[in-house]
């Protein structure tokens, strides 16, 4: 059975044999033609400025296979794919291999549900940096094991995925106490669970951190989803999530060659209303400047979000060894790390940063390629 | 005289003899006090979940110099800067070196209306450096001259301010025409104005292009103030202003081993209501997925706001010579280029990015630098 057409005043109406209905303004239409992209870079050359806003067509027409639509007698008709079409109804999200329902989870996943995937499988096969992309973009955490003991082995990983991001701290940086620290990562204290680089616009995305060494009492790593933080906050205390999803709340960081702030909400929600972003760093979060009014309402709601990522109904402890490294989404996940006794033993992890953008690029042209 | 200080039930109210009045509640008190910031690292080590939200303290004091709040008989009271709390009261923008009111321009401006400023004297000079930072940041545009013939002549400039922005086309690139283009910035066709890569999560900031040689026929460069053709839209058309910065467009950039998506307004506002960023590039803009009935309303809008770009009242055009690097706000000033001859001349210009974080950063360590 083939679709039906209906054209109207201001566009066209397909109704399929299966109930979908898909309405195309003609506008959109004009606009869409894939006549009117570059045939070599896919860039949209058609100028938009040369055509009415209430363009409408001689004639509109289903064929077997496409939509055409005739716009004057001197131009070439602009031809659509039913199927292309279809898929691309206004009004309905566009099918998105990156686009992974994301599994939220609590204390009760324990080390050992944390997802493991093998360094050589990733690096030599597409298929399997596929499978281990999936399972972090879903849980927001994973471990890579069988890393040999050289910093590079960690790197080759991340850059299975796309470029390093670069920070103040540089394109990789070294996570061990040192002398004169500018960061409380570089000392042998206890860290609270936190998010990296909040001070900056865009928090980096995933945090890669290879275990070199961990061999001093102490200094076990510490996680927790801030996203089923998050959704339990909004279900639990809705006026704490509201604050904390719309009040923008500075944050910093400085020392002696850089001072690097952002505003923004502790927690982030997409355009769908989902939870997109957890912004939340007790260290870099700068002296409060809020109206009198709503400090109130906000340390309310914070102290709230901060107890409940200190519940032991939320986090995870797991100590790395050498050859292992941990995976996870820096948006999302939060991290800590229990002190240490630097005089028992050498700790050692290699760290650096991969952004969101390029993990949903390689999971979708990963997804491109295998379905050839 | 003294400021005069009066404890309520939630916290202080200072009146200083100038007239500026301050109200500090007593968990922003114990929040802020100084102690509870790290030594070293200069980060929050207090721990808020330590104290209840409605703390009060036992006493509270000013003495010529500081305001003392005494929290209990155990603990060592809070001591806060007269000067320090009146320039950080609740409610009030917090000063800061990178926030220079932008100067708007339009087509009068003219290319010689571009600031200039010197290769050597930035690299050689830290207050060169602070005064060109803060002409490009304010208008969003300015020209280095001088650079001798050699790509790293660029960089040299640009590391000047921080580390360089990678993107999918590399840490730097080069704007030649190509054979086999996957970008149309890579042909000798005409560029509308645009901003670049608005399909990144975080769009590039500062863009650096270092001309090296511009000898063919044509390849005019073009500008046009993203931030004044937005305002005279909001002035104008607010309804144009309103959806173009509240209704949130897909952006899209794939090439055979990437496809980098971003959903953004075309317009951005701070928290503040002031204009942030255009994002603007008709290329990069994906097949639009809005629900039919907001379909026209956007195509108004965004048709307006191109509309504006293309008005000579808003361009300028300058040809840059060998050795000059035009510098601009990516994600404010809108480029493009005039179509040139490849066989009449070669046009080769070298580029890279800066984000803005680390541009305001400099700006806040030079002002801090010299203010000894």
């Amino acid at each position: 059975m083939q679709p039906s057409l209906n054209a109207g005043a201001d566009g066209v109406e397909i109704r399929w044999p299966d109930g979908t209905v898909g309405e195309f303004p003609y506008i959109w239409l004009r606009d869409t033609d894939p006549a009117g992209f570059h045939p070599q870079t896919g860039e949209r050359v058609f100028d938009l400025t040369q055509v009415p806003l209430d363009i409408t067509p001689n004639a509109t027409e289903l064929t077997p296979e496409a939509l055409v639509v005739t716009w004057d007698a001197g131009s070439v008709p602009s031809r659509f794919d039913l199927d292309w079409i279809k898929a691309h109804r206004p009004g309905q999200p566009r099918p998105d291999a990156a686009d992974l329902a994301p599994v939220a989870w609590r204390a009760a996943l324990g080390g050992e549900g944390v997802p493991r995937h093998d360094a050589d499988s990733i690096t030599g096969s597409d298929a399997a940096l596929g499978a281990w992309l999936q399972d972090t973009k879903r849980f927001g955490l994973s471990i890579v094991t069988g890393l040999r003991d050289s910093t590079e082995a960690g790197l080759e990983v991340a850059r299975r995925v796309g470029h390093l991001r670069e920070t103040n701290f540089g394109l990789t940086f070294e996570v061990v106490s040192k002398p004169d620290p500018n960061n409380l990562a570089y000392t042998s204290d206890a860290l609270p669970l936190h998010t990296d680089l909040t001070n900056q616009e865009l928090p980096p995305g995933y945090q890669f951190l290879h275990c070199l060494a961990n061999e001093a009492e102490g200094g076990g790593s510490t996680f927790c989803d801030g996203l089923a933080v998050a959704e339990d906050l909004r279900a639990r205390d809705p006026q704490a999530f509201e604050v904390l999803s719309t009040v923008t709340v500075p944050f910093r960081f400085h020392d002696s060659v850089t001072d690097i702030r952002s505003r923004k909400t502790v927690i982030a929600l997409d355009s769908r209303g989902r939870v997109s972003e957890i912004c939340f760093n007790a260290h870099l979060a700068d002296i409060l400047d809020l109206a009198p009014a709503q400090m109130t309402p906000f340390y309310r709601a914070y102290r709230q979000l901060m107890e409940m990522t200190r519940d032991p109904a939320y986090g995870i402890a797991l100590k790395l060894s050498g050859g292992e490294m941990v995976v996870f989404d820096n948006r999302r996940v939060l991290h800590g790390r229990q002190a240490f006794d630097p005089s028992t033993g050498f700790r050692h992890l290699h760290g650096c940063y991969v952004d969101r953008g390029e993990w949903d690029s390689r999971l979708r042209v990963l997804d491109r390629a295998a379905r050839g």
